[in-house]
């Protein structure tokens, strides 16, 4: 097994396309003829400022951003976007809106509430331990905007309708499905992602700015914490994670000319979605307890009948090269991750040996 | 010259050792037998847990680092530490103080007035065009903290006595010359450093944190934004930035087993600086402004007779793989970057190169 590649189902960072890591690798000691590595590309060259304008044009023109969109390259993850969105987009006395689907809604809510006085949770799944996405939410009042989480990886649930918030802008945790499946950015105020799921390596956070929202930031924060520094700069204020940007671009230069583009992308993740589903609803050893119509189709949660298969299930999994299946520390259970990278043939591979597993032990 | 790997001077990104890109080549798609690409390893898994701890441990012991010091990895450059410095350490109403040397330290400076109300400048070489390190500064107050600038990559001029400060902690952006020369950390409250330099690629800041530091941080911070979040979680209190802390590691690794230190790093330093500063001084075309006992052996600047003569040079460089040697936007000029992972071999062959030039157009 160490001279073979494993079936990666890692949630993040997770599975990278194979083309991608290996250009990575043919270009490591000489970048495009440069004689140098990427890592030692001055972040002022031409050859790098090519490659981040080729990550952010292949963005725009996968998600079908208009003119009003920024794409900005970021540092410190989901995370300090769950600060620098009220920090920066607060707009002036009117309260802060989230939903709070679990885990991740829950960490960008607690880190409002300590920046904006008024933030209010208009919608949530907590009564039943998030297993749904709250539908018809009315918003009562003119909030600042209105945060979601697209894709919740822990849980195992998905947004597949957004709500329709007329002026608010929305703003979305898009981390673990950006790039998965078509929709309408227009309402979007801002979209922001950690890339490490279907964009990239750990190590840069795509934030997609629409031009309105940069009126609302305060003049006074902190250089490195405003939007507009970043939109200013083309993601040059200091140094950016130059190599993070060169494998996005690389990721989205083979969504854009290997997959096709994003509805080809959706495609094949509704096929690989639907084949672990269809199975789950098939049979009752493996148990997923989502509201089938917001299952993810990122995350696929399921449980077996005890503790102990779980453990060899999981154990079995990784001595046959199938990766990252362990459910995450706060919910337990089982995980497979079935971000863009990973292929319809890993999950093939990995029904097979779920049903090869109930043979063995049903 | 597309095939073969040429001389980087770069001034940040910068030069890597040749054994640390050939190995992160060769482990790219099969990082240490896990049939994964580090960039597709999880960061909760052992193995990556691993890489971390030994960076961590690599990094106390080349600086001679007691238990008191956490090594942290973060992100968002020298420049969000700029903020994250009097956001963190401002001790309760004692005003902060920094040291003027120009361009970088500026830059901080204004990023505390930003935060703090009480920003003194204790001692400052803006009168000579930054050409001079200020010596014998008095602190006439019980200040929070006394931050300085290390090394002035764009100025040329690099502390080579710190200040005392008694039981004032020194505070010190690093990014260009840690891990050059032997030095004493223990005034040192905290120390901070983007790898881009002398640690590693763009896309992690390493930050040390003298244990007393943590009690001044506020609690009402956000999460991403104190320093005792990522002494609580060893770093891992979300995604890292994987690949960076990798190649850190490596550097670190190859730093002690190959080098065999900071002394012996700092001998081969000082013979590279000898070498090109004793040639500037031998002669009058190339000229060095700074004050020679503040000189930076980490970035040599000169200048030529004139503008014209100053962009054939850097053309003509360029053409025999001599890469970076332009000064800052800011300054202009000629600047070699003579970072760790340059070897004294490179620095003869620039030194040459040079000698060249004049007899062509001296």
């Amino acid at each position: 097994m160490s001279e073979k590649r494993v079936f990666v189902f890692n949630p993040g960072p997770a599975a990278l396309p194979l083309p991608v890591l290996q250009q990575t690798q043919e270009e490591m000691l000489n970048f495009r003829g440069t004689g140098m590595s990427i890592l030692e590309v001055s972040h002022r060259s031409q050859e790098f400022e090519e490659v981040l304008n080729s990550a952010v044009e292949r963005i725009k023109r996968l998600l079908g951003l208009d003119e009003r969109f920024h794409v900005l390259f970021m540092q410190g993850g989901a995370s300090l976007q769950f600060a620098m969105i009220p920090m920066n987009c607060a707009d002036n006395k009117k309260p802060v809106a989230y939903v709070d689907t679990g885990y991740w809604a829950t960490r960008a809510i607690k880190e409002a509430q300590n920046i904006v006085d008024d933030v209010a949770v208009v919608a949530s799944s907590k009564d039943k331990n998030y297993i749904y996405i709250p539908k018809n939410i009315v918003l009562e009042k003119d909030f600042s905007y209105l945060h979601i989480t697209a894709n919740n990886t822990i849980k195992g649930t998905q947004w597949w309708k957004f709500p329709e918030t007329g002026n608010i802008p929305l703003v979305a945790d898009m981390s673990s499905d950006i790039f998965s499946r078509v929709f309408d950015p227009n309402p979007f105020g801002i979209i922001y992602a950690g890339a490490q799921k279907n964009a990239g390596p750990a190590g840069v956070t795509i934030a997609i700015v629409r031009e309105d929202m940069l009126e609302r930031v305060p003049q006074n924060l902190p250089t490195m914490l405003k939007y507009s520094t970043f939109v200013e700069s083309n993601s040059l204020y200091n140094t950016p994670p130059c190599f993070a940007v060169y494998v996005v671009e690389l990721v989205t230069r083979w969504l854009e000319e290997t997959i096709g583009g994003i509805a080809k992308m959706e495609e094949i993740n509704n096929k690989k979605a639907r084949l672990i589903y269809d199975y789950i609803d098939s049979q009752d050893f493996y148990k997923n307890p989502v509201q089938p119509e917001d299952r993810s189709w990122m995350n696929v949660i399921f449980t077996l009948p005890s503790l102990e298969l779980e453990s060899s299930f999981i154990k079995e999994a990784t001595q046959e090269g199938l990766i990252g299946l362990k459910g995450h520390r706060s919910v337990g259970g089982c995980r497979a991750s079935l971000y863009n990278a990973v292929t319809l043939e890993a999950v093939e591979v990995l029904v097979d040996f779920m049903k090869e597993f109930v043979r063995r032990n049903g």
